[in-house]
């Protein structure tokens, strides 16, 4: 039996497909592990499979995988050398199947689902999750709902019906498509993965535990702090993070928890905000308003939870303003070849932040997680007065150069 | 020091940065191995350091990599019903950091340019190669200069200007600049790495080789034929499958070498027409029209070569239609949740027609590269028609359903 459990009330309940919210306070539920010993199959072919112990699945099923995960963990030399950071590292998750972190949630979702019968998902999105869910149910051919913001460029919109999804844009408040979907699932037998949805988060670890064997044991075990920066949208991602590296804790594979530093655009901060007020509450953000559209979310339902695992294990949250998210984005691309979408360059922009302030830690090492690509936000560069673009035909090629 | 040999008249001579071609004929050259011992070092952690041996560096480093290769071999099981199609694989290509298979000759030739002591590189590109290389030239810290065609789309554009390169958008003959370019690089000191250059051709060779990893040797040992479908444009990344294949039957790896077919869209198949007729010549193809915008190329600098090489080796060139590829790209992301460029969909589509015309190979094993994401080619699907997207609001969204 699949249980989940709310860490507010430490109640506990079965698993129910069309409402993953505690009865009693009605904060998100996290998949509750059973007691049993757990260990790493170190000949496994992907950290999936090495650590599928620690997922919520009777079996990981890689054939249905897209070929998730293992990706790469680049050291941005360029861009250490001209501010003179630590070593900083980008987990580069845009080379994921459909080119963003989600594919590692929706994979664990869509196996879970198999296993519980169901043949129809749903999900509500901005871009990313649509896209990723709509790919993995024409995989495993189920169908798929997606609900989707009405102002949603059309790009992002056929990027996820290309799949075979149906697509719905939906007039109105997105907190309230967020509970109505529950609604709409469970009269209509659909299971909606949403952001905060408990098997995502438990697939999210996974990149926890790549972080932990491409650094190898050293850097957790240096005097210097290991700082992970994760953008933070709805909070699955982040809850996700620091539920793996307490995995490998558990274990007894690292000494302690790295530093979690959850990061916002200052436009739309709502957890960030709650944090540095010592709050525990998140409240709605007004008037949202940033470039980095994939983390604007001003009511975002793992906000508590967020909180609370932070400030238990150390972890804080930053936001930082537009200029230094534009100033991070064009440095990713320009100086290390990572042309990701603007809410991943706001790790960057936040490691920045610190060093322009003397914040970072002597000798810390750094992991910033680059979510999405940013092939699925090109309205961020689409004035391209900074860049070098000029026109010419054969003849005056020379003259032009 | 580094030699090029030109396979029609086995002419030798140094590399010169400046110059690919054959001095006697005009025909590309290609790296010229040295005659030592090879081996595989089966520890090392990627393909391209396993196989460094058959590649023109003095030394292979992952540094400088961004995370190339190591794409997954994904079954394709829902077409294979559908159609009743024998075993048949994607490779997928669209999940290298640039999202495209140039990376991977972009990681040698630039590589390559550091051993050589150049710093400033170009290309003439449609799309995938201007960003693959201008993402690699922001890497390794290299200045970089980008020919367009004059038509290519601004979001292609826009998506190489990003990493800092200079684009110049070119009016007149594609031919010509392909041509031009090389005499703009001498007298300005840039090393143009253009479809053909011989040391890119040497890093498409990798793909052969995590191919035999993957698929293990017993499908090559196989009674029916193990058969590798590729888009053909310039003809370099086939040029290149071969060649590795090669290498892995050299070592005695594999008994024989699987039958390779190049693929070309019927509204631009130079290639294949003159496979057809029997010729050893390629024509120049006129009225080029197709939405496999990727592989439309009238005058591929390196399709006599290809022709040889296919000949030579038992291999063949097939073109599919419009409608084909169509269908064969809606296939691969509605059913296998892969999203990739009409040019990515030709393998799948001739696949298809073999099949249709009773002409595939009983029992045979298919491998289909997938070479670019259809996140670089939205405007083949802007006409959303054939896609389920409606509008709603909250009150009505139940009746939508």
């Amino acid at each position: 039996m699949t249980t989940l459990e709310c860490l507010f009330c430490d109640r506990r309940r079965p698993f129910e497909i069309y409402n993953p919210f505690c009865p009693a306070c009605g904060a998100p539920m996290l998949f509750a592990p059973s007691r049993g010993k757990k260990s790493v199959r170190s000949s496994a072919t992907t950290a999936a499979e090495r650590f599928a112990d620690f997922l919520p699945l009777k079996k990981y099923d890689r054939t249905l995988s897209l070929g998730v995960g293992g990706t790469p963990l680049l050291r941005i030399g360029n861009v250490i050398d001209q501010f003179g950071l630590p070593e900083v590292y980008a987990k580069n998750e845009t080379a994921n199947p459909t080119a963003s972190f989600k594919d590692r949630g929706t994979v664990v979702a869509v196996q879970k689902a198999i296993e519980l019968g169901i043949k129809k998902i749903g999900t509500i999105s901005t871009g990313n999750m649509a896209g990723s869910t709509a790919a993995y149910a024409a995989k495993v051919g189920f169908s798929c709902l997606v609900f989707v913001k009405e102002d949603t460029p059309q790009d992002k919109i056929v990027a996820a019906a290309i799949y075979g999804a149906s697509i719905i844009r939906v007039k109105g408040d997105y907190g309230g498509l967020f509970r109505k979907s529950f609604e709409i699932g469970r009269r209509r037998g659909i299971a909606f993965m949403n952001s905060v949805d408990p098997f995502r988060i438990e697939g999210y670890k996974v990149t926890s535990y790549e972080i932990f064997e491409q650094l190898g044991p050293a850097a957790f075990r240096a005097k210097a702090p290991l700082m992970v920066f994760v953008p933070v949208s709805a909070a699955g991602h982040l809850i996700g993070l620091i539920r793996g590296f307490r995995d490998l804790h558990d274990l007894g594979l690292i000494p302690r928890l790295p530093v979690l530093v959850g990061v916002q655009a200052s436009g739309c901060a709502p957890i960030s905000r709650a944090f540095r007020r010592g709050s525990d509450r998140v409240e709605r953000f007004p008037n949202p308003h940033t470039i980095a559209h994939a983390i604007s979310n001003p009511t975002p339902p793992g906000g508590e939870l967020a909180l609370r695992l932070l400030r238990e294990s150390g972890g804080s949250m930053m936001d930082v303003g537009e200029t230094e998210i534009r100033r991070a984005h064009a440095l990713m691309a320009s100086r290390e070849g990572i042309f990701c979408d603007p809410a991943s360059a706001t790790p960057l922009a936040a490691v920045l932040k610190l060093k322009r302030r003397r914040h970072l830690p002597q000798g810390a090492r750094v992991v910033l997680i680059v979510t999405g690509s940013g092939l699925k936000a090109m309205e961020a560069v689409v004035d391209p007065a900074p860049l070098d673009i000029r026109p010419a035909d054969l003849e005056t090629l020379e003259e032009v150069l």
